[in-house]
């Protein structure tokens, strides 16, 4: 290794949680393979088995992390069924998942689909490469039915930080599981989404991305039989209930110094709606 | 870099919780500057926008690290509005926080107040230095009004890691936001503190610090309507209530093998009476 | 330091939770004596106080960790008493532990004893070195009575990390403290044994090995007042209850996408059965 050479970077988002040791197995395998990589947390806290919630969360944050970073995202309930487990290369990241829809939120919306987070078998896009990582040479020597971020998905990123090529882990594939993620548009003065996320802090993050909402003043915002009239720049102005363009790049729903989805009942996939002065 | 140069620490402490991705962005942005960095959490599950409480934690902790230690301190709840983005730099240390009172438990205790956790408007104490962050150019170029722990406070770690000087970063400011820290003192054989912490284990930490309290044998340590005659040596000595003198460097309530604070319903501000035989 | 050398590696596993900043300071200060060692959080939620817990975590993980590996294992009641500060050498790992039992999952079965999860003091076995930490030159220089992670063990990781051996820094001691862990064996077509760890899924992780339970067609497990016929070969196989030989190396007995832990109201230490046809 050059020592003036970054480390590369690995990043891991399960639903393996705090409480085992899970997480830090994953972590020594890799370590034993390239002991220089730099491994990231994304979360371990995706709730247990929700591979929307992880996948949203995979895609608030991949763009954050340098060309080259290897992303590990295991949420697999399916794991030792017939799933692939697949290497997804494209915008210069390596992503390491289950084919179980997972990466829906790091490749390009299918604008031909019309039903949100329907799960659905698509062609890989165009611009990405997508493999299953068939080649048992680079997986741990045994390899149990129930723990494959340990046994495949960890020696993988650990071969993949070592040079190893992505060709030579796996054949290419032509098509792969994934959520239809529909972005909304303006039908007149009217504007539908649905609620995606709920953060740490009660806020509600939306389907509605804030290139849609410029016009800041002559918006009202309807959800869960509240409205709210324009929107804010920033959590510590307005009072009560405020919406504001989020950090994620969505329409977010808040409460100033309170929870919002706790206060107001809000679920995920509850439905959201703009009306704006035409 | 000279790789025998030990790599640049950079602490964050934040009320992020462990849900979502915002910690991991922040660290991508940091390492993506400087990709040398060793990045270390003190803690994320600060309650939410709990100012005092996340004061505290960091005030327990910068101590321990090295000299040079970057410390980020975000508990944010004013993000976006007309509240000033801190660098302060004193005993060697920087440390990076909005300009809330997060930094009261870093600096001298103001001895001209005697009114505990009281926010107010102070001088910068002397020996140390703080300034404004308003050099743009060392902010991210997209600027959210809602995330500025990714978009000013992480980039602005990144270039000192690097080596930009702090006066780049920013214009010297002489006054700060904090909170009253008052220390309390014998008034003849009475010493009244309050609850400004309870740990992980129910662990109840007062404002008394432990040298005013050299003589375990002569005191008695009244709390929620229990007294605890003398002060025992560790937390598996004496049975049920014990006080002792902690490792935060604060007298302590603690139950061997129980949780204090759920047992007394202790709560953070209540009383706490020491009296001393003269 | 031979910047081609990969940096020595320190795992952590505490009952300290994420709230405070007890592992920070644990971290700082270990990285304070070398700044180049590689701290791994095994887990940090071990339930306060709970000795055996602990004990089965390190003991599923450190395996998986290379040789030279430092673990420190701090789930300790019983701190400034009169118990040990214990290094523990083996397998090329070395162990740094309060001497209370943690250790139990890291060396081998006491075949001699038939009471499972006792506490008892036992030669230490053939092929391991303990030591008392005992050497006060190697701990911090202000040594409190309630956090010697912070004051005796981390140092002590800190100066092994940098090439301190471990003569220097305690006696050597034939006797430690130990749980009996004791594997079940076939007693005609019957196995018992007993539920040791609930993982974060709801999963019910058992004492009876894998390697016992060959045939997975002919078995019968029954818990919980529940009976479930065969092996499943993963989590995404049967429906309802399953059972499976784990990634642990133990019998678990799991729900597909649920958690079995919760639905029956299984706990440490509940029976669990196995019946073959012969």
């Amino acid at each position: 290794m050059n020592s003036n050479m970054p480390n590369r970077m690995v990043t891991l988002l399960t639903d393996f949680g705090d409480t085992d040791s899970y997480v830090a197995v994953v972590k020594a395998t890799i370590l034993k393979i390239d002991p220089h990589v730099n491994i990231i947390d994304l979360t371990h806290q995706v709730s247990a088995q929700n591979i929307i919630e992880g996948a949203f969360i995979l895609g608030t944050a991949w763009q954050s992390f340098p060309i080259g970073t290897i992303h590990m995202a295991i949420v697999d309930p399916g794991v030792g069924t017939e799933r692939k487990a697949l290497l997804l290369e494209g915008n210069g990241h390596i992503f390491l998942a289950p084919d179980n829809g997972i990466l829906s939120f790091v490749i390009p919306e299918d604008k031909t689909r019309n039903c949100l987070l329907a799960q659905y078998i698509a062609d890989v896009p165009k611009g990405y490469t997508a493999r299953v990582l068939n080649n048992e040479n680079y997986w741990l020597k045994y390899t149990s039915s129930t723990f494959h971020a340990r046994d495949i998905f960890a020696p993988t990123a650990g071969h993949l930080a070592n040079g190893v090529p992505p060709e030579k882990l796996g054949e290419i594939v032509t098509s792969i599981t994934r959520f239809s993620i529909i972005q909304p548009s303006w039908d007149n003065d009217v504007l539908v989404g649905k609620v995606i996320h709920i953060d740490h802090f009660g806020n509600v993050i939306t389907t509605i991305p804030n290139y849609l909402l410029e016009d800041n003043d002559s918006v009202t915002v309807f959800i869960a039989n509240n409205h709210i009239e324009r929107l804010s720049l920033t959590y510590g102005t307005g009072t009560g209930l405020i919406a504001l363009t989020g950090s994620h790049g969505y329409l977010e729903i808040a409460i100033r110094n309170g929870n919002a989805a706790k206060t107001l009942n809000i679920k995920v996939k509850d439905l959201v709606k703009v009306r704006r002065k035409i």
